[in-house]
């Protein structure tokens, strides 16, 4: 792309670049957590039919979707969990063609007290934007839909089909981008600007989610020694998983991508909940977990690993014993995946599109990270031989209070990302 | 009081029994949880004022107790809290005076499915009837008045005044009890059918309730090493509250009526609740505690050596020394009570009209038991100078699931308490 193009195109980043923070602001605004994603995913499509793109907004089915590889179980049904897809058609189709995925889905708040400001009420101080999402990652959104929009400013259009995908449910399954593919969705490449501080993610870990629900002998008080207290039983079980983590990221269980990370698989007890009422012996309880796995660990073999070493730590508990604790997964059973293991021509071009896209705008070479999460960029790599980049601007505490997006890198990546497009799919006039 | 009459007496109860029960299902089928007491108590106030009792139904007011002995801290307020009353004042006056208590509030029922059938309709079966509630303490406070009905049929009455209490907050604090109090309802004794299997209640310890309430700091679960788990973080508190429980318990720490108790003072984590999603670093862990205390122990000693104990455990955490966890008093701070030490002629006179009326209709000696739970016999024993016995039917699984009590218990407990009324007041014509 000659140099001119480039500044054209730049520019045209610049100029809109208010207008892309306001939007963000807007979209932030809408609390999308699970279950709520509707009034936003309206938001963005109502932005897209506006744009003049064939808009596509469809609730997932769970039957569509659950024999297709890489699907997670899904506790409760999806009425309400809507995708959207607004479609670039080229004339000429001379070029390649290009996934622009984003998640619409953001984690919960938390209590309101822990935030600065309220967390769906979004703010900008210091050049940071603060909210629940504006990093993860509604600021990649946006700048994949700007990217877009500059270079409809400057005259011209991708060369092939584009597909600009919002959608739900990457906080827990990744059923959502999986219900893309079953839509007919398919591209050459993928790109998801996650929010890893403009780096290109070269490996992800696998996450499994599950639950783990002691059910105890409820009595009074009075007579605990004679029930069962299902959160004190809880507690052995919680200590094995540790060790089993500790045993995960032992130095002689690694993998080439994480050999440089002291802790690669983290398990997190991201959740517990049980009894109802001080004086009573509580009868339940349940804690949700989420544990890392690497890439080319079976996911299978994992599981069976949690389930022993649960059965094994309960064996230990007379009652226990007897009353083994349930397993019940509930969300992610994600492979971890290696772009930089992608070995195909058309990997290596598109990192180099990339590279020089990112070079264009920040005058530095694109560093690559291996992650310790998961993204979306797993369904294409994995299942459909797409490669799939994750590269988005620099967020920080995300899942965390305070979450907040840096404007500045939020505008570098939407310039990379319209140089990306226009380098990758090619360009026509508009 | 002469056989013809304590014969007429029994039998009255006996003819109503059917009645009795009928009543004792209908006001079990109202769910009277912390918050829910209304229908049950208009249900009893209808009855009272249909029968003739001068009817006291009132909201109770925080400001009103807030500074009277016993008074326990609330988290909340108590719009909707109402305790009921029922007046029998007497012609003659020639009698002693006397409290008939019981609560009308029951504890949460927990997860339904873990019920044989729905806790809130009572059912019959193998001479019980189940429900949550039934035992704790519905039959008790419909003994009370069908006792007081059986007098009624025969034509008497006492001959002194009676106060009908229905009571709420008995399970957390007390508040209702003493709230009766402060409204002027006193009398010479009280008698609270608590379901303790006909015994009469020599001594009950006294009860903690605090909250403990760790903050952690959320992350995204991927930089896990950098937050901190208010999860992980609350285990080993609750791990020093289990060594504070066992030196509470050691045979160097005990207690005349309790020597011969292994485990008197019962420490229940009854409910936990932390995080809100698996992959999030949980930002905030709150574990609900009850602990025992003896009769006679201080309560802001036994509080300050709770805080003591559970500071000591955080500082051995280097973000938790910085962070204190909180400890929040939400509930019971009541002592214990020995009935058994009262040391009185009037605790003595009514010790021995309940063991003959329990003898008249059992022909068993009064058994007397020191129980490791409390009750509000409490505030008369403690507080008012006032005897205050606490004997009522034999029940299973209050606290837990299928909770039941024993009708031909129920039916005892009510002739023994309608011949403690007639001995201990007196009886005029009616």
């Amino acid at each position: 792309m000659d140099n001119d193009l480039t500044k054209r195109l730049l520019d045209a980043v610049d100029k809109r670049f208010d207008e892309q923070v306001a939007f963000l602001a807007e979209l932030a605004g809408h609390p999308s957590t699970r279950g709520f994603e509707q009034s936003a995913q309206r938001c963005l499509a109502s932005q897209l039919e506006a744009l003049g793109y064939a808009t596509d907004s469809w609730e997932i089915k769970v039957s569509d979707i659950a024999n297709l590889p890489g699907f997670s179980p899904v506790i409760g049904d999806y009425a309400n969990a809507v995708n959207v897809v607004g479609s670039h058609r080229s004339q000429t189709n001379r070029g390649r063609s290009l996934i622009l995925n984003g998640h619409i889905d953001v984690v919960p708040a938390g209590p309101l007290d822990m935030w600065d400001s309220p967390p769906f009420e979004p703010r900008i101080e210091g050049g940071c934007m603060y909210g629940r999402g504006v990093g993860d990652m509604k600021a990649g959104l946006v700048a994949n839909l700007y990217a877009l929009n500059a270079l409809k400013a400057i005259g011209y259009q991708p060369a092939a089909a584009v597909y600009f995908q919002s959608v739900v449910e990457e906080e827990c399954t990744g059923n959502g981008m999986l219900a893309c593919f079953q839509r007919g969705y398919l591209a050459d490449a993928a790109l998801i600007p996650e929010p890893f501080a403009e780096q290109l993610v070269s490996a992800q870990v696998g996450v499994i989610w599950f639950q783990v629900r002691v059910q105890g002998r409820p009595v009074h008080v009075l007579e605990a020694g004679s029930g069962f207290n299902a959160i004190d039983a809880s507690l052995p079980l919680i200590a094995a998983l540790k060790e089993l983590e500790k045993r995960w990221n032992a130095p002689t269980h690694t993998h080439p991508h994480y050999a440089h990370h002291a802790h690669p698989l983290n398990l997190n007890i991201g959740k517990i909940e049980g009894g109802d009422w001080a004086s009573s012996v509580p009868a339940w309880c349940c804690i949700d977990v989420r544990m890392g796995v690497y890439p080319g660990q079976d996911i299978e073999a994992a599981c069976a690993e949690i389930e022993a070493c649960l059965f094994a730590a309960a064996d230990q508990d007379a009652y226990l014993r007897k009353n083994r604790p349930a397993i019940v997964y509930n969300g992610f059973l994600a492979e971890g995946y290696c772009l930089a293991d992608h070995d195909k021509a058309a990997t290596r071009l598109a990192i180099a599109t990339l590279e020089n896209a990112h070079f264009a705008v920040t005058g530095k070479k694109l560093q690559q990270a291996a992650i310790t999460a998961t993204t979306d960029a797993r369904f294409p790599g994995l299942y459909w031989d797409t490669p799939a980049l994750v590269y988005g601007p620099a967020a920080d505490a995300i899942h965390g209070f305070n979450e907040r997006v840096e404007l500045e890198s939020v505008r570098r990546v939407t310039q990379s990302i319209a140089l990306f497009i226009a380098g990758w799919c090619g360009l026509e006039k508009a």
